[in-house]
């Protein structure tokens, strides 16, 4: 793949200076279009120190209106960032619709870095690599453009370039001891990184290698690729007719998992006190111990209106310390939500170490209720269950313990609460029209639920199925089983 | 103040029992009210430890509806908050319109505890008790609602209280070293405390003082609190008539610090340009110093339409690597913005060590645009000039070096630069309808900025007059000054 950014490209100067003002002013025009389209730009520049990336983050932001251009220079970690998965700190560097943003080095920065000095493994690596896929391709469905740069130099001018800098008195500050041993690796470096490159380079989002060794060509490759990058797919979003989502309503299968739960399963006030109680100590005194241990709780409560979330929520949040815990509830988005990726409005609220986040419906809403209605197209909805097990993955692979509660209660039940809402006055704000109607698409969440919970349980964060008829039962059950699985956890 | 909170008030199991019902009851109900009303309210917990300062945190969460509740435990801060001044990680966590948001601990937190340990002097903490005055009316005027509660515990109690902390395996872990200290200086405290209460008590946001002997006293007190409080602002939201701004369109003086200006001066390009050569070297190796040296700088431009505030800003940006810094172009707010108070759009962007931000244009909308147009109610406008002191204090006192730059030109040189953007195929798209609509209240907009640049011209943040009828002249000045400035912080 570097071979042929290695053939000693030159642009001469008189060249230059004839195309980077047409090159200038397109760069300006596509910025423009973009401000007004459905789409964001992130453009990654990689390579090895001494490439120029920093000098191409300046030229682009020279040659286009640096307002509104976010850049984000990848060095270490800051604290809050550490406290959570590793795709954390890129995800709040999204730019929202009609922006773009610059990262110098990405997520690919550490996994080639600790491939190269052997922190990990060859397998290790690849199924990093393909994560990073599945994130881009991701992306690309959600409107972000990644263009993806890398900088290439050969080991020669790798040393001239470092040796040249230091002897500047005014650049000597950038190359460090870190940089030289990098160097002394340049040929696993390069091995490393063209290996993640093939990996990686998809049709929504290839890399681009460019020779960077000449200076003036470097400039107009780079900026040729940006500028024929989003031209391209501002043209495609113009040819595409916008996509008008139909609703998906399935049938449930006459025996599925729902049917199948026991909605008889009842207890006694006493008994379901007694037991509260219990667990709530439990809990609160488990849930003390996840900041010394450095793990975090994300508990996720989905299941139809008046299935009892709210009071399950609050037998949980009782047990746990207030200084500790977030109820986040999901409804409509703000605007600096919808415009950006769909998991962006989930990241940010995702807890560092010690923390506990509820989430009072999720995720999920996009296999339930955005599926059932016709908010979300066919395609977006049948690629989320993918990306929400890659999305849960990425928790519990950090050490965050995730517990999904699927509370289902019987149709006739709903109907009974729906007409208690109505008929007692400090519970009529809970009941609206929408609440009546959405009832009438009962058959069509009942299968939206069954397929969900078929396709997102997984081992690590599995679907806890809480018969809800008997709120006594579903309460116990909720709490008895954070008590067990923060145990489980915190005991091992 | 605290001996009225030492007189042994106690209520029974009975009436406990009894009132509960009622106090949750109207407590959700106020929460309701407030989810639609144009109010956001903060609760601020203090007191001792052992005073019971969590646990009423947890009893507000139970018995309010804890979704949307934002509680922020104040304990030490993050490497991203230490980078930024301290009100930094406060604005961070102001609540939405219609939220509430509770806090262990607050902006009282650290001052007292230093002055204590005499770390302060009286001066130093009397200032840092005013500045927070000043913040609680800005927040109170900008419909955030505070509630200040204190629980008091006397001398003896808190020896008990931790004592029996200590001997509670489950409790033992709250108790630290610290908290023996703190309790040895218990007379300290109560002295610090007793004057930082009564000097911050004003009408907007007054202290409750609670006692907090009797536990059960102690919930019912701070629930009547946190309701009537919340009660009482919602009640008067719904009386007050909707403000309806009027434009203020003053009149320009005869002379004014504008038309002082002489807007004759004219560099050549072969002199400008050598010039900025010079500068932007001294800028490039001067603004690598701020990591090292901790500070950061906020560069502002305000100035009329077409003054040329872009074109500067790229001789800025040019100089700066682009791993440093961020252009922050000010226009509509995004929802998640106008939902709060309107310094927390540009909190939200303060610079951490060794970079740099650039406000185009700024929070100085405010006395412009917004005072002109009638966006602002005239007592929004009027309170504004000393909230940005305030602001930029705040900043400059945290070592961030500010440069504000006020870019004049005449109006017929304004008429000239729009006529050559109508002309200009790749500018039209910086025209619009609404520009040559501003040129006719240029009067007002004159006398509003002269009122501008006298009152928020302080010597640590100064307002720099640029005269921008030639291009040349305008952009060496404005890097020349930041040359010069870089060069006498960073130096001394």
């Amino acid at each position: 793949m570097f071979e042929s950014a290695e053939i000693g490209s030159k642009v001469d100067k008189k060249t230059y200076s004839e195309r980077v003002p047409e090159l200038r002013a397109n760069l300006l025009a596509e910025q423009r279009r973009l401000a007004t389209a459905p789409l964001s730009v992130v453009v990654l520049i990689g390579g090895l120190e001494g490439a120029g990336k920093g000098e191409v983050v300046n030229l682009m932001l020279e040659w286009m209106d640096a307002r509104g251009i976010e850049t984000h220079a990848i060095s270490s970690a800051t604290d809050e960032e550490r406290a959570r998965p590793s795709m954390w700190r890129f995800w709040r560097m999204l730019p929202a619709r009609g922006h773009l943003g610059v990262l110098l080095g990405s997520w690919y920065t550490r996994p080639i870095i600790d491939r190269v000095f052997g922190r990990s493994s060859q397998t290790e690596f690849d199924i990093e690599l393909d994560r990073m896929l599945d994130l881009e391709r991701m992306l690309a469905k959600e409107n972000m453009l990644l263009i993806k740069l890398w900088l290439h130099i050969g080991e020669k001018t790798q040393g001239k370039r470092l040796e040249k800098l230091e002897k500047d008195p005014q650049q000597r500050w950038r190359v460090t001891k870190l940089d030289w041993r990098y160097f002394k690796n340049y040929k696993k470096f390069r091995r490393v990184s063209e290996h993640a490159l093939q990996r990686t380079s998809i049709g929504e989002s290839p890399w681009h290698v460019i020779e960077a060794a000449d200076v003036r060509h470097r400039n107009l490759a780079a900026a040729s690729i940006v500028l024929e990058s989003l031209r391209a797919r501002l043209d495609q979003i113009e040819a595409e007719p916008p996509s008008r989502p139909e609703p998906d309503l399935p049938e449930p299968k006459p025996v599925n998992i729902l049917r199948s739960l026991d909605l008889t399963h009842k207890l006694d006030d006493a008994t379901a006190d007694r037991r509260l109680l219990k667990y709530q100590a439990d809990v609160a005194r488990l849930s003390r111990r996840l900041a010394n241990a450095e793990r975090s709780l994300v508990l996720v409560f989905e299941g139809p209106d008046a299935a009892g979330k709210g009071g399950a929520i609050r037998r949980v949040t009782r047990a746990v310390d207030a200084r500790g815990f977030q109820v986040v509830p999901i409804s409509a988005p703000t605007d600096e939500e919808s415009a950006r990726p769909y998991l962006w409005r989930f990241w940010r609220h995702i807890p560092g170490h010690g923390r506990v986040t509820i989430f009072d419906r999720s995720w999920y809403g996009r296999v339930l209720v955005e599926r059932v209605e016709g908010f979300a197209s066919d395609e977006d909805w049948r690629r989320a269950y993918a990306e929400i097990n890659s999305f849960e993955q990425q928790l519990t692979g950090f050490g965050i313990i995730v517990i999904k509660f699927w509370l289902w209660i019987s149709p006739e039940e709903q109907h009974r609460r729906f007409q208690d809402r109505q008929a007692t006055p400090y519970k009529q704000y809970k009941i609206t029209e929408d609440d009546w109607r959405n009832r009438k698409k009962w058959d069509a969440y009942e299968a939206a639920a069954c397929e969900m919970i078929e396709r997102t349980s997984s081992e690590a964060s599995p679907w806890v199925m809480v018969e809800a008829d008997d709120k006594n039962w579903a309460r116990v059950k909720v709490l008895g089983t954070v008590a067990r699985t923060l145990a489980k956890e915190l005991d091992r």
